[in-house]
């Protein structure tokens, strides 16, 4: 069981090893918000908080057999690092396709990794046999009480930080953040709302809440990887059921947004799940109009490639980045004439593809495919409008 | 003049309105490095500082009058905000070409913008026009006792932050912050080391330094356009001079090196001009082996287009993307070979294009390009090896 003694006691337990991460406010974001920036916590995320209390809790005689955990993720850098500075072994098992900057990671900050061919069940099948055959503890990433505990520290520095909160909002994937949240913050403060966001393609404690008990969802992809939890935990599930007001969901695209939105307004890098809290904010999957709330960005480690694809998609979603396909007749000067029109509507090319495809089209046309910067949606329909009114078809790229 | 206590008061004065930014270390750069996070200043940038400290010290004679000032990026937004907080009227000259991001974001503050046709001397022109017809006051944005004394404020704040500091790596365009930075820093602590770096591009400081006078570099591009700067100003100019002990530069490859490590590494924003002294340090044009060391990290003011571009390079120059092109025989089974070859190095594939281009190849060859993410540069060089090995000759994209 968890009590709010244990997360004192974690408090404690984490003075000079995990950040005390900022609580800045976020006025670009919206008059109410406020970013607790667990994405600038050591590892990049608030992982480390409950992998340290976990390993430190062992007994001496398991802290001298070691620790194993199956994670490609955040949680395998925060038991690697939490082992390493309590000196004791650990095992991280990975999917054997997994980036090799996770890998390298992992490893950099102590960890032995075994890369296990298959799916995530393989993985954890390989961990539980290594766990039995050399008397490793098996660290879950969030069904443990001193996992919790240790994340439950998050809700009490908010309450040290910001004492007028009034509204805590908080990513779930398996639940063992937001539970730790919401014990701390509801003991302290009974009358702050704790609202759980989960991306729509894992919303696994969402579903469960609905049903009443516990359910899997099925494997959807997501861009918050770190919230990509099929079924909630036994111990979890119950503290949400306790202590979480509301949980709501936000799509692919709305996380892609608040990303975008971080790093533009609060010049802050946040991985998918860390900017899901944020998301629902901006997206109104939550009332900030009037009250004080703090959103728990959880982590920052997000591939810069994907945050090349975020960017590109953000740009396209609001209208700063349109592309366009049309046709021009295949004759000297047509492409001229196309793009007298493009530039009379103030947009800016990126870049042109013009190609005579025979096999595709008619044999007297080209395809002219455009990615041009814009203002905003209403300047891409000016385009589109200025485009068709000049006979030229607009195609799907 | 400029004096140590014109920097103290304006420090009073700043109180409630410029954030206390925060001062971080950055393990992840370098065991001996700090940043110091002028872009999570309010507009994103230290220009607040000096703009606000300038109009404040205004006559009410002045002030009723009003502001004007010429610039395309943070000063502008800097001036607007200042003007706005303090009710005075304030104009902004920007080049008609400016990004409208830039145009908003300074309307948005509560500035008139006026947009002049033609280069940066044109708009200068006519800020001085409208200025001699309206009785406005212009706040130039570095050569200023009063913009160098708010801008100044951030070195009696890295005292207070670090008081063991031992040596601070500044940015330089027209030399208002290091002036400021340096003159405080060298009065509380004359050891302390006050290092300027310029984009090489654009070095206008070094080059007067090494003249022994002030003089004006050719124009370039450079991605650090918040130091690009061709003459500094005769202030700043003397109290570099006086009181910095050495300017480096950096080269544009390097800034955006420094830019995709603040990312990945402090999951941080930084603007070109923002990243330069982490540049220096990160590139051996500044010792920080042994002494403790402040980067100041300017401003964040950059495009997500931009960043998106800086991305996809940093990724090429460190070996994490490798962009490829060579020849297949035009059968069917033929891109097959040439995959397995790819995979087997380990290498993912991103994209491909496989065209069969008449006019450019022999008639039953076809050009593949492939972008591949790899792991590093020795990576890369295996697989260029191994596909050469195989006969697959290797062309420029």
């Amino acid at each position: 069981m968890l009590t709010y003694d244990m997360i004192l006691d974690a408090q404690k337990a984490l003075r000079g090893i995990a950040r005390r991460t900022p609580l800045e406010s976020a006025p670009r974001l919206g008059a109410n918000i406020y970013i607790k920036a667990e994405n600038l916590q050591l590892t990049g995320a608030f992982k480390l908080r409950g992998a340290y209390n976990k390993i430190r809790s062992l007994s001496p005689e398991e802290a001298a057999r070691g620790v194993i955990a199956c994670s490609a993720g955040n949680h395998a850098q925060g038991i690697a690092l939490s082992a390493s500075k309590l000196g004791i072994r650990s095992v991280i098992c990975m999917p054997a396709g997994a980036p090799i900057s996770k890998v390298e990671a992992t490893r950099g900050y102590g960890a032995e990794v075994v890369l296990v061919p298959g799916v995530y069940d393989d993985t954890a099948r390989e961990a539980a046999r290594l766990a039995g055959e050399h008397g490793y503890t098996f660290a879950h990433p969030f069904d443990d009480p001193y996992v919790i505990a240790g994340q439950g520290t998050i809700g009490l520095e908010i309450m040290e930080q910001l004492p007028d909160v009034e509204q805590v909002v908080c990513p779930i994937g398996g639940g063992g953040l937001i539970s730790g949240v919401a014990l701390a913050i509801k003991t302290l403060k009974p009358s702050c709302r704790i609202i759980g966001v989960q991306a729509e393609a894992a919303g696994s404690m969402a579903a469960s809440r609905h049903a009443g008990h516990i359910v899997t969802v099925p494997d959807r992809d997501t861009i918050a990887d770190g919230i990509h939890v099929l079924t909630p935990g036994k111990l979890t599930f119950q503290l949400c059921q306790q202590y979480v007001d509301r949980i709501v969901t936000v799509t692919e695209d709305e996380i892609c947004a608040a990303i975008l939105s971080l790093m533009e307004n609060q010049k802050t890098v946040a991985e998918g799940a860390g900017a899901a809290s944020v998301a629902a904010c901006l997206f109104s999957k939550v009332d900030v109009s009037e009250k004080k709330t703090v959103c728990v960005v959880s982590g920052g480690n997000v591939d810069v490639t994907t945050l090349s694809r975020v960017i590109t998609k953000g740009l396209v979603k609001s209208g700063r980045i349109a592309e366009l396909t049309t046709r021009v007749p295949d004759r000297p000067g047509s492409l001229i004439g196309l793009l007298q029109i493009v530039s009379q509507t103030g947009a800016n090319i990126v870049s042109i593809r013009h190609a005579r495809e025979d096999a595709q089209s008619d044999v007297a046309v080209c395809t002219v495919s455009m990615v041009l910067e814009t203002r905003d949606e209403a300047h891409v329909s000016r385009i589109r409008q200025a485009l068709r009114d000049k006979g030229y078809p607009l195609l799907s790229p």
